[in-house]
């Protein structure tokens, strides 16, 4: 059993890697980090709000046993050569001060933004880019440290990455459209989204959110060559919308494919695809990486977004594309708290251990 | 004032029907009819559920005087002769049987799809392309009417063919991709989306939408060359969803122009547009026609739907698009129950009456 | 095993049934009966609308194997004798014609209304009143029928019922005073309550919902003596309202006692209750009966009505009540599509079973 | 004119204050202020977020004209002495601070509930307990201010204390029981509630609401005897929820009264005192004081909210109740961010001011 680290497990995402790491077959917690004013409680206690009694546990399932009574370390008592993998779920401007500091000793997977762009750190998808870890040996090398920081993609990137994965492969793209209609929990809790914010209502502007998704999107889907990686060709364009959802971002793509194909190919490359993904045998992995529909009304964030615990990409109304000779339209469904947060982020983690480099 | 009958007017459509014309300058509502059910009925009394007591009164201001005492009519004793105008506010399959034995005598504004694709019918914006309406005597001479049947288009089509003009107009349109955030009352009420299907949801598919807008986008924005409508030249895709917001079609357009664009030259031309629009001195006319807002998280339909009541165009983000050498990509709110029904019907009938085809 | 019919199996409460009938280890379901329109055509193809291909399937679970190829009969076609029970999940006024002949063969377990309130017939929750089963035979002799109709009782009246039961045992009731935020799935599907009506709203009316629960809990909470119910003598005022909320009634109680108590007292009763409630043993019972909070913020029907599949009843905030000398006032959740329906119909018929009533 | 200033301006109900004062007839707006990092700024410029902006400006009507460009002060550099009249819109432990300083020289009108409870302090609905405003006197003269400090109510207690008091003063009242259904702007907006924590849900518990208003609803209809208030003697007892609406809290009230009374009788008294209420002719008071309405579905939130503004108590489903001999229950709807709320505060300070109490 390798010896885990969580930082920042007292907020959302923090929780979610408390319940993902439940019962790991592989990963052990030993110790949970947080801020100061929740160091030196035991876990339950640090949720507890004491003024009201009310408990600031966010996941329908109930806290772990293993985790209530665990004692919450201050961040600065972490000793990174304690453990052997770190996951992170801070926000990016203590990310970039924190996870150096462990990196040098402990390869940290983490949630945050703060490295994603830099160019010896891969933006990884399990079953996407699994080649682009050998990045991580070059990082280690250059910065001189030990362990390494891998970063997962924003949330919106990961169902669109992995849905185009299969159609490059197959027809190659040359442009990629996409509308995003993005769930309140990708915005997190603290504050959040105000609920009168977005009530009977649509919030077309996420700060920073198409930025990303429109580099993360090229820099997973293209190649490592010579210790570095050469973006994707294509061109992508998105408006990403915030929308009155729980949980799960559904997006809208509109994809110029290099070849002609008809839906009928696109679907079969997808389940194709799904079917032999690299990662199938992982602990956490779902029993299908890619669902694709038939009902035209599908994927639906509530009815969707659960199936396999969140861990599949769900797609539905592939079509033709009508402004482009050569495309294809569909929409997709990815849960934002699962496949792309923690329980994506503990896959990746088992993806790195089978590659050897953990 | 011209004399003007309503047709459904105990429906949704129907009911703004009868708030849009409350003290209009023009028209005068000389009778409303609705099913035999509601036949022989005080209109106040045909909107109450016998057995519960409930009032069907789905607008937010109270039934205009002039209408709560009207008794109402069934369609077949409504003799067209009698009026000057006849709105309707009918089921696609009834508009079918209907709207044609009205429009041998009177013409009929109709919110209806059943006529929208014939080829001497055209579907006209107010302030986009009112020349169309010259089609109207083509349709007059071929059918042997002395009246005519004039179509809005979808409620969807409106607010993109409002802000496509200004660009084709100044930029050339090479292709448009589009993504809708429908609103629930754009599906009426009988039954409407069911609560159950919609919270917490986003529903991916409208039976039928995307191609009507795809279809009505081109024939809008078409000519009319030689007694029947070319269509213009761009390709148009969309992807029409249902999403958790009560009143107010927000769209996420791309478009690839002709010539290159800035962001600001997109706004200054759709500002510009709307200060010259032709129906600008209408009494339905809003002050503004088109909106454009420099706060990127606008527009938002629970706060921009009602800012003029409903019949401005409200546009944001306009930003270059990516995707393509030239282009634009924004997001644009266009009220459904407002713009885009019968409030823009009677804004279509005042054009027609200045047009002197009424 | 007993052989099972389902009436009314492609609505929402007869999917229900579909799904808590799976794999049960008493019950096989043998028929699947639905309306003329449904009639002759496999149950996944019931469930599918044939213009657009959308499935009219509402449970997050997918259509259990057993049914999927299933032939759905028309009631007509069904022949009680060939069932040893058979589960009802019709409007009232269809369940008055069809449940009486049904019955004359077959025990009937009913999720309407028709048939609660006569004299001869208990409405029964199981764990609360099990001894007013004995009335089943009163009515079996006096209509001369092989079977019976064992109604459940509205889904609001449920919870109410399991929490009062410890409190009137251990401390007497003089007073019920309750109002309901119920959730929308109450009202079913055909066609419910409208997104437009619900969405940012209460509806505070809920047509003769007050009247049943009053009539119901005092019913369920009296006392068989010779054949017939002697109804709880405490006074009951309801008042039930409609919030947007998707599944779980929410219920704030507030009960006059006729003895002191102290909330700690009657936490202790309901748990004590809880514990020993004689149902506990059966296949549909949950691990607890009710469940306390002492979280001030729960029950929260998100967070709490999928507990044990929604087959417990969940209570929180108990404090003194102020407006009585004596008196107690709490909050509680009950999952109206579960307890409160066809999975609560489930256990009544495995309550019956053990009883040798069929 | 007055000359006014306004405390905590850029918050949600200081922004309600700029709405409310937008060309009053007898309040002139000359100063505003807010915390430090708004000073010194344009109103305009201290509501946009200046990484983002994105304007924080939460009302539905723009921002009036008059104040767009006034200069925010921070509340240190505000000198009492220059005004006639000075309204808060700060949290509870700001204004224990701030309020008494200021109330020195000037009358302070305050949303907040830090002077709520204390003896020499009345809490006045205009319309209900105007005669308690003499408690104001004592008070200056027991602090030796020249001004005073004059809360309103919690939002909560507005619109049950100005439906009790028609009943109390026709039948008399020996309990209310009550269950409000409050609507998520009366949490505010830093950080107010999570879309997270109440979409699809319900939470039943505010801390500190149900005590306020328990205290608060005899204080109002207490009466004032010899320089202090004698609290009404009935008892009362409540559940606050909170609710996904967006505006406007929903109550439902079970009153037992002293005298029997028919629903009508209710209604009758409620409609009588309406008409005849003190306060009609002030510039805010609403054309209806109370409303009663016959439709059982009514009062609804969304739909009965902005009738005349918000100000307003919308009175629906009075019915006889089935708790006690004599008794009533009905619902009521009440707009937290306008009678509850700023417009309210105005309300009174008009009715302070025809009492020569400003």
């Amino acid at each position: 059993m390798l010896k885990v680290a969580i930082i920042g497990a007292t907020g959302v995402v923090g929780q979610e890697f408390i319940v993902a790491l439940d019962k790991h077959p592989w990963f052990k917690v030993e110790a949970i980090a947080a801020s100061e004013r929740s160091a030196g409680k035991k876990y339950l206690d640090a949720l507890r709000d004491s003024s009201t009694g009310i408990m600031k546990w966010h996941q329908r399932t109930p806290i772990p046993d293993y985790a209530r009574d665990m004692v919450v370390k201050s961040v600065n008592e972490i000793d990174a050569k304690d453990y052997d993998l770190i996951f992170t779920a801070v926000e990016s401007d203590d990310a970039r001060i924190i996870e150096p500091k462990l990196a040098e000793h402990t390869p940290v997977i983490s949630t945050a933004a703060a490295f994603r762009y830099e160019q010896d750190v891969p933006i990884l998808i399990p079953g996407v880019n699994d080649e682009h870890a050998e990045l991580l040996d070059v990082q280690r090398k250059r910065r001189g440290w030990k362990g390494f920081i891998a970063p997962l993609p924003n949330c919106t990137t990961t169902g669109l990455a992995i849905t185009l994965k299969p159609i490059m492969d197959e027809f190659g793209i040359e442009r990629v459209i996409m509308t995003s209609l993005q769930a309140v929990s990708g915005a997190g809790r603290s504050p959040g989204v105000a609920a009168l914010d977005i009530f009977d209502n649509i919030i077309p502007f996420i700060p920073k959110e198409e930025e990303k998704v429109q580099v993360e999107a090229k820099k997973i889907l293209g190649r490592l060559v010579d210790g570095r990686i050469d973006d994707a060709r294509f061109r992508v364009s998105c408006t990403c919308t915030r929308v009155p959802v729980i949980d799960g971002h559904t997006e809208c793509a509109f994809v110029e494919t290099s070849k002609g194909c008809e839906p009928d190919d696109v679907k079969r490359a997808m389940l194709n695809y799904s079917k032999h993904v690299s990662i199938k045998d992982l602990p956490s992995a779902p029993e299908d990486y890619i669902i694709v529909h038939d009902d035209p009304s599908r994927p639906q964030p509530r009815l969707d977004r659960d199936v396999n615990d969140g861990m599949s990409t769900i797609v539905g109304r592939i079509r033709k594309d009508t402004a482009f000779e050569n495309g294809v339209k569909y929409v997709l469904l990815s849960h934002n708290e699962k496949m792309g947060s923690a329980k994506g982020a503990v896959l990746l983690a088992e993806m790195l251990k089978v590659k050897e480099l953990l």
